[in-house]
């Protein structure tokens, strides 16, 4: 855990104060059903919820000595509820408040992912829409390609999302488990009402089999799922990244007055956020190799785990929850450059245009090799030394030949890339991705006059 | 792929003329759907399906010319199909073939994955019936703890393998997509309802949004969930070579006559299937860093994913698949021995008891702390010198002042400890989990004279 | 950080107020070559020196305003060092101070885990010597395979770590590097003289192309080296665990004297130490990945390797350093049991000669075949129902024929196994390998009466 | 392995012919040992050098039976070497064959490893002597800083290789090492002189302490080694994809006649080779975990550690060595644009000076503060509206009255940032690092007519 990148709330799951809370929960709800069994006194199991408390220094004081934490709560714990005490515990063994409180640890971390991740989706969808019909290039190996929208990146982006949350929602059921069933698990001194009990208080679902822990395969796809999410953010920072660079400046982190991007060189703007998440994407990743080589514990149990989950535990969740957050803020406040969009499409001359001249030759009769050898010529032409595509067809015969000038001006119709833009966003966000024709109509070009800049909203 | 850990049906799906196979499904569903367009005659399409043949050798022939495989491909294809050739690929680039083919690969490589957990379930469930009611020590960290059953170790590696088979399955659905979508996936040059066919005809569905590429978490997740389940065939392996090692002994990977275990020491088995799969599981996990790894490319899509999915991709489904039934034979015939797991259990002079004593003291009346040192002192002279640690109860009047001889005596039945093993087994295997009252008796005493050896079923 | 897996001297390189002291001196010194030069006042230099000071409390309040932490130090320091304070860090870029910085905190870290290193070779080496000629079994797949010493097990881990200290040595030394370069390493600003100086201050050499930051192959190899050396510590811890489990027995943990094993199981003494290391080892190689993933940083640099290094850098240093420690206690105070050692020794009926036997007979003239045919149906009848194979064979004709009963008796010593310990030793530990004969005969056999228990040395 | 990744020379080292060559030196060399010892005939050892053979198919067909290779191999060399074949491997185990042949493998394949590293070195000096004053601008987050030069870059790239090459060199001094121990190491079947014998005609070190098997940690070392030169690959990979993306265009992969870098759009040239860099160092990176995993063996050896390198054996190797020379030929045939590199220096109005000229402001008596404020006023509107920031400071009369315009134009000087080129070039090539003046001055000002293209040199 490393404070900078840290929200109170993440944080506040695996703090003592909670921990200790969740096991008193599951402690006090297991007298009950103890109680309700007949095992121990109804009164007992009141006296516990009325008067149970602890002291996280006090705990701390006695496991010095016990070397203990299980052993040293429940001594606090005594201290408080008085004889009562020792109905708490019976037929329990320590992993049993353990693995159970762990995973409701978790259980609360995926749901405030899933919470960081709605924030995420909420940005990414807003965005989309605003930018639905903004054309920009699309490129591939870094080299432009054909043109798309910067709608159509981001409703990507959010289809992507719409499986992170997915994949943090199964990561929760994975271990939305809990476990009472003593020493090797086979309920010899406690009986499995107590964990049906406990489970269905605290949310969770009795562990089908556990052998004094819950099964770690568990834990290592929680992790895994985990990662899967952090290369997302990955992907989408670089994205950001690479749109901030000085020669592309298509869209920008947002930049605070005051904000100094270096103190030697005033001119500069560095995309460090994005930065950090593509570092703290890595981290989050390298939880998944210690969680898988957890799973083989030996025979019923050891306890090389324990240590393992102490760091990746907190460090995982804590770091990816902040990620989400502060790609948030990127998405939600990212400044994007429409002007700049339109220049970097139209810096070739119009050579993305390249393979519809190619298709309109080829249907106009000329043969596929032709095609490619005339477009190409005039392609790489442009494309070392400038010039416009246009216009260096229309001046070809081969090619007016085929295609009249009305037409092949044209074939250089941005809208033709557009027509689908519908059909994804209703594959991306249902019936809603489609605007009605007057408001499309109205943002679908881009006005020429338009601020350089688009503003962000205020948040 | 190592050859000697590849069986030839999983290798299939990954040979070039499956490839090829796919390769061409994909192009000749894409002329049907264009041809229902109206965008090529019908006619084209038909020829397609009724001529369309290729060779690996021509096209790697045509691929040293080109550098290009998929134009190798169609090439060659046109080289059988004839004029009808330039209606195929009308629209599509190179990646809408090869993604979807991967896909298709992927998918059907997981159907292989979960046929092969299937046959270590089945093979688990036979197991564990069969020793359902078989006491064996539990262990926790190495160390005697208290009894279970070997079939409720079973039944635990059940419950795990469910849950492998329920990741397989969610990997095949994360990867069962199909995209057709062009050049930056804007669908401007060929229309949606082309993948929607396509799609359908492979059992696959459209790709909400493709950038030329599917995206990678998918992939990602598709073999991280593959890492999961190599760690739980993992930890099945090394029970197993825990349970062979000379001084335990408890069970045994079968040796067929004839096999040598060391050239130069004559009495040596050893548990050399568990130990492969132990290693064949750390190459399945080395896949999910690169697969993490590969989820941000640059923009649109860059290429380099594609080297490490030559990669990965074979090998992580052959070995897993490999391991998968390697572990289902070990199951099936493991050579298991009762009499050597009673040995062990009472090993320490019934100290597995300890804990049910210490409970009872308590509940006799005795304080905790008493209970605790008093069981504590007998337990650690049998534990270190030996002896019986009923007789030493018995002997001690501080004990017996408590708990009369023949309740101390009635203490150490082993019954206590399996009284909720049909709890448990009808968690993992429904109502089946029950025998019949009249079937169980039989079969819960273990007997006396049985054969040290439990042959395995004959397969 | 997890602080119960931290050992104070290792947190303290890693504290603000060290990072600041460090940070200081790196101004300081630059302050001093800077004056060299001629480029500031000598007077201004001295000032700095002798004025410097911060208060960690005072750099945070200014760092949330800033937001930059070097210029937050940097206005702190100036609040102490007054006018002279204008001299201060003239030429260079924050990347300067924080990239030496950093690797004057992993050169010290590493100091640190050598003399770590060096504590687990001396108690490697004293338990080596101390049980040198002591007869164990050798275990091949967990199996019995044939005699060896006890101090030869350890002298294998004495080399072993011999080679994780040349490896920490190494890493040190990747690392030992100063970099004051400026904005993108080209020293337009700033001197190479100063950087020269600084580096000859702080141990360090100059980092000969620096670009802003010095470059991240070095602390990916700085994490491989230790990522390795975690994975020998788990061997080592691995090794342990298998002989403590209850059915080995030869050798424990120490326990001391009221430390609880198991609240429920009163017999139970657990080696959780090691099975805490062998967590330990994951944590600390779970490092390697993401130092690896630091290295392709864009350009002259990016800053997304700086939130992966506030983790690992810690963690891994942090992690490591406590594990080598408690390794050191765990084999300092092992607790042997030689005469457990001896019974599994023989728990075969003399099985474990059994290529010597197959040896003896080929020598005599029986063809290889027939040698192991006969070894072979002696050897699994007693590894299945016991019995003792020298008796065995004496009782087999067609083995007296070829060797005597005297003979044949002879092959049974153990001293055929032992007879290059002394080598060994020589070569792990040089001249001082080779105990002169008068002590060692008096060390050589495990004398029969000898306490079960061999106490750890006081410590 | 994957066939397209494979250059046959390192291939060769890992075919099963080559595999029972070392196999065969081994037993060979060993013979020649055992008769100087006077354990064998010399004669019988003269023979086996003589008659020694083997046929691929042969072993194969005898493992298929035996299922041991060692010994299909040994059977099937006897069918050759006749009667005298009775003395070869005496007192050897198969893992003596095994892991010393292992290591004579990966000996070879770091051999090499260092020439394709030397054939990078070779061509990154070649180049960043021809670009050693070609001014470039150096960037940091991705945003333009100050003024580098294109030959400073590769420089940094060289001494990066050449500590490639040292750790290369470490990894191979890692594995060089031979053991011919017997069943636990102990020599008790083989004299040590064999062993030393053995490697010293191998060109190999005797293994300190093997116990059957060579410890791991040395092979975990050898692949992060590979890891780590992996990583700096894709370093050099990743600068060169963005050089080369549209916007930037600095240098191109050298484009061959006639390649199609797209069969859609025919202007692209797309950076494929260092994309499949990139994902190639994915794939040797990802033998390291696995690697860390085989190092804790149980005892004396377990046999999981076999399956792992077979995969990761040939596959990090092959892999590595094929990214070396990919990566030499597109370093040797790089396309450059210094006209591009010029344009994108200016792009920004002369910016890239804003330090230089803060500095200058504050050394002329105008507080930090004030000169930082004037710098940026200027600074932020050319970058966001465009502009000439020397014209812009000329008319700032804040400006002027500190600064003679005469001065204030020098200060735009791009000397001032290339002053120290020959330093760093020392650092890295040593005294030829330095061009004698006259050279120099010819090459150190980009002709403004030289063409656009930099011609790669032929080769």
């Amino acid at each position: 855990m490393i404070p900078r990148y840290t929200r109170p709330e993440m944080a506040a799951i695996w703090e003592p104060e909670q921990r200790f809370r969740i096991w008193f929960e599951i402690e006090a709800h297991a007298c009950d059903a103890q109680a309700e069994l007949g095992v121990i006194p109804k009164a007992a199991a009141k006296e516990v919820w009325k008067k149970g408390k602890w002291k996280v220094d006090r705990i701390d004081e006695i496991e010095r000595e016990t070397k203990h934490d299980v052993i040293a709560f429940l001594t606090n714990l005594a201290e408080y509820v008085g004889p009562a005490a020792r109905f708490v515990h019976q037929g329990m063994t320590s992993s049993d408040v353990l693995d159970t409180c762990l995973n409701v640890q978790l259980v609360r971390a995926a749901d405030l992912l899933i919470a960081g991740t709605d924030r995420v989706l909420a940005a990414l969808k807003d965005r989309a829409f605003e930018f639905k019909l903004l054309p920009t290039i699309g490129r591939s190996h870094g080299i432009h390609a054909e043109p798309t929208t910067f709608g159509l990146k981001l409703a990507g982006f959010h289809a992507e999302f719409q499986r992170a949350r997915k994949r943090l929602v199964a990561a929760r059921e994975e271990v939305a488990t809990c476990a009472i069933s003593g020493a090797v698990g086979t309920f010899a001194n406690v009986d499995p009402f107590v964990e049906e009990w406990v489970a269905k208080k605290l949310g969770l679902q009795p562990e089908p089999v556990s052998t004094q822990v819950i099964p770690r395969d568990r834990h290592a796809a929680y992790f895994a799922h985990l990662a899967v999410v952090a290369s997302s953010i990955e992907r989408l920072a670089t994205e950001i990244r690479h749109l901030q660079r000085s020669e592309v400046m298509e869209a920008e982190e947002f930049f605070s007055p005051g904000q100094k991007g270096s103190s030697a060189m005033p001119h500069k703007r560095n995309p460090v956020l994005t930065e950090n998440l593509t570092g703290l994407a890595r981290l989050v990743r390298s939880a998944v190799v210690p969680a898988l080589e957890n799973v083989a514990l030996w025979h019923e149990r050891d306890i090389s785990h324990s240590s393992v989950e102490r760091g990746i535990g907190p460090d995982a969740t804590i770091h990816l929850d902040f990620a989400l957050h502060r790609l948030a803020g990127v998405v939600e406040k990212l400044v994007v450059y429409p002007d700049n969009m339109m220049k970097n499409l139209d810096r070739f001359g119009g050579l993305v245009h390249s393979q519809r001249i190619l298709l309109a030759l080829t249907q106009a009769g000329l043969s596929r090799e032709d095609s490619y050898r005339l477009v190409q010529k005039h392609a790489l032409k442009i494309w070392q030394h400038g010039g416009d595509f246009l216009q260096a067809l229309l001046a070809e015969k081969e090619v007016t030949a085929k295609i009249k000038p009305k037409q092949l001006t044209a074939l250089f119709d941005l809208g033709y890339h557009l027509k689908h833009v519908d059909t994804i966003f209703v594959r991306v966000f249902g019936k809603e991705g489609v605007i009605p024709k007057a408001k499309k109509a109205k943002k679908a070009a881009p006005k020429k006059k338009a601020a350089q800049k688009s503003k962000p909203k205020k948040r």
